[in-house]
């Protein structure tokens, strides 16, 4: 039995590792076209923030140890060309040796990522712009910055990574300013949320412009120039976050079919409409199952579970991936900002009938040092007050009060069911009424004085 | 319509809140026996813990504001000395003016509370030995710490109280030791859990004895002095928290059905055995969902519940409260410790067939500065892969992340059920399987072990 894996980053390597440990007798080959394998992408911003981190502290397991420790055959600078899956073989340029070789496969787990979206900027090419999506982008801005010494950013897209990178930018000493073509920053957030994301900006000096339009990007003696239509502002770094699309050219060209975002389809197994092809990661669909439908939300989280399970199935198991309810989260300065389930752009595009209440609370108990105010959002069904998404922003534990929404939404609680939980409270981290408690009181009051 | 509450902390007060809210021409009495009514018990450690804040700021609503603002006839000092339930009404002692009086009600809401046992210790009566159960010990304490300058402290019993104070009077300047009749501190957790704890005592220097019986208290002429079966502690000050017990004198009498616990047995609206009276908070049981039957599980979280759903019901309403897990967290110098669902005990005594496992992880993502240990116990059903229940103990988020176990309790989920939940992840505050996700993990290849 040989498993070949394409790509190997968070769903790839999560692919083959389980593939192997299923099958240790099989063989496991991981065809990856950087030069990194298994490196935890989100941590980049992170890494970025720190001078004296290396950039390769975040690749977890290196190819040779996966090679000499787990068994596989971990090929970098290996890119795949195609995919013959009638004759259930890839074509591969072996960048190193300079030559292509056709690889046979029993069953292939493509897991080739997404990439950044380039808008079409004139000077998006210019030295100097950076997007910010697998390893050797992050290498290069953290190289850039530390031999260049830029002192005013720039960065176009104001989604989580723009958000991200505007806070690491800002304590890396430089001035920010963020272009967001959308009436708000984080236009996947209600404006209430963004609106208090906008105010931590500005507490930190980053000047922010929404609703603009980047028309071009120039070199002057002065360093960078965005144009937009509005003025332009100079830069000597500029971050392009547009956000990102799957990698499925491999996977179309091959046959395998495609969901209607894009994404290669897959089902509960992680199979495709090829047979004995996986896919996995940010170049698949995943079941919503708030929406009880295939969604494109291309996470880390998500990668490694498809993996596990495209990688169990691929060595002859028989594993269901769960699915996703949309969580996703981040932290700007002192915020930490938290989503999960569909907001109001989901609801709209899928004709749901729902409400949406926003609540104020503390963190913490009455006095308690340390507590700060946790702005909720809740959507929920109208009739069958089911619970439908949550959004949260604060400065204190706030991801991890999302993951309760999250796990409410997978059993389809509604927002009575949320209400009535039995959460902890102790002064140090909770009011009696934790936040979440509050925010589902209010839905169930709102929906109760529609009735 | 009189609806007449007997007790003003958390269920009292807002049971007569959700009462008068539901019926505004209803008159609403309430019948405390203290001085005050309406404060946060649970803040206790943290106000003493802190030499600037007044005791009186953990009242949140003075009984002049629930007179004027929401007219809610609070009457202090008022002691109810019987229940004539035939006849609708209640015997009171004011103690004010220094007179009994009978007192008519329609409908009567008990929210009787717990009291801290007080062990038959020889000289538990001394001066300087307290207990902490309501706002009068608090204040006892506080000023007792103020006044006098004691420089050790002795805790007799290492329950949640117990460990909050241990720590509230060591950062309070006071050399603490503490001594625990069980064979480790916290009783309801594992031993492992228990374990982390000590060291976090032991490494600020708290004094710990477990597995020793207390025989005695005396004074002597450099302070006080506890005597156990294994020697003696000189202390200046000394707190016991052997734990609470409900008050269920007046219940009784009455002729109110009491549960296996010896609290007030209640259905799901919070009435009693008798017409038109109804109980919440400490004084009463709980539904307990794990186990599907009643529990004593006294909490400030359930008393505020149970408290609205008797004061909703008692105005004509039709609440129904939802039931506990068991969720309970509480802070020890720089950890958080927090439960849900049912332990070893409650496994053993109940008959369920079940696993425990031990999973280790980090709170947050690789490298991210501030990350520190976890530690989890997840209890499940053998057969079904239910989960009963979790703990944790670390230096980061997890009483809300206890929640999210506690979520899932709620809806009955499996461990792998728990294991496929799509949890928030970004470096700040959560690796990219969360600790909760890993525990689960553990346990179901635990489970699937033995099949």
């Amino acid at each position: 039995m040989r498993n070949v894996v394409i790509g190997g980053v968070a769903a790839g390597m999560s692919a083959a590792s389980q593939a192997k440990r299923r099958m240790p007798n099989a063989e496991v080959i991981v065809l990856e076209r950087g030069d990194h394998v298994s490196y935890g992408a989100c941590g980049m911003p992170y890494n970025i923030e720190d001078p004296q981190r290396d950039i390769l502290d975040l690749v977890v397991i290196t190819p040779a140890e996966f090679r000499h420790t787990r068994g596989i055959d971990v090929r970098t600078r290996h890119e795949v060309l195609s995919i013959r899956a009638a004759q259930r073989e890839i074509e591969v340029r072996d960048h190193v040796a300079g030559h292509n070789y056709l690889q046979g496969y029993d069953r292939l787990v493509i897991a080739t990522g997404a990439e950044a979206v380039r808008p079409p900027i004139p000077g998006i090419d210019l030295p100097g712009v950076f997007l910010l999506r697998d390893l050797a982008d992050g290498d290069a801005i953290k190289r850039f910055i530390d031999e260049t010494g830029p002192q005013r950013a720039v960065i176009i897209g104001a989604g989580y990574i723009g958000m991200e990178m505007a806070d690491v930018l800002n304590r890396r000493g430089l001035a920010v300013s963020v272009l967001e073509r959308a009436q708000q920053v984080l236009p996947g957030f209600e404006p209430v949320i963004a609106g208090i994301v906008l105010d931590e900006l500005h507490r930190h000096d980053v000047k922010v412009e929404t609703g603009v339009a980047v028309l071009g990007v120039e070199r002057t003696g002065q360093g960078l120039l965005v144009r937009t239509d509005r003025g332009e502002t100079a830069a000597d770094l500029i971050l392009v976050s547009a956000g990102i699309r799957p990698n499925v050219a491999l996977a179309r060209s091959a046959g395998a079919r495609l969901g209607e975002h894009g994404a290669i389809a897959v089902d509960t197994r992680q199979g495709t409409s090829l047979a004995d092809i996986y896919a996995a990661g940010d170049c698949a669909e995943a079941f919503h199952r708030v929406l009880s439908k295939p969604a494109y939300v291309p996470l880390g989280t998500t990668a490694n579970k498809q993996g596990r399970v495209a990688g169990a199935n691929a060595a002859g198991g028989d594993e269901h991936f769960a699915g996703i309810v949309g969580t996703a989260g981040f932290r700007v300065f002192d915020l930490e900002v938290a989503r999960t389930g569909v907001g109001a752009a989901e609801i709209s595009s899928h004709g749901l009938d729902a409400i949406s209440v926003v609540s104020r609370h503390a963190s913490r108990g009455h006095h308690f040092p340390g507590s700060g105010r946790i702005t909720t959002v809740v959507f929920a069904e109208r009739d069958s007050g089911r619970l439908l998404g949550a959004q949260m922003v604060g400065a204190d534990t706030v991801a991890k009060r999302v993951d309760i929404f999250a796990t409410a939404l997978h059993a389809r609680m509604s927002v009575a069911d949320v209400e009535s939980l039995d959460l902890s409270y102790a002064p140090p981290f909770a009011p009696v009424y934790d936040p979440v408690l509050i925010a589902a009181r209010v839905a169930r009051k709102a929906l109760s004085g529609h009735h």
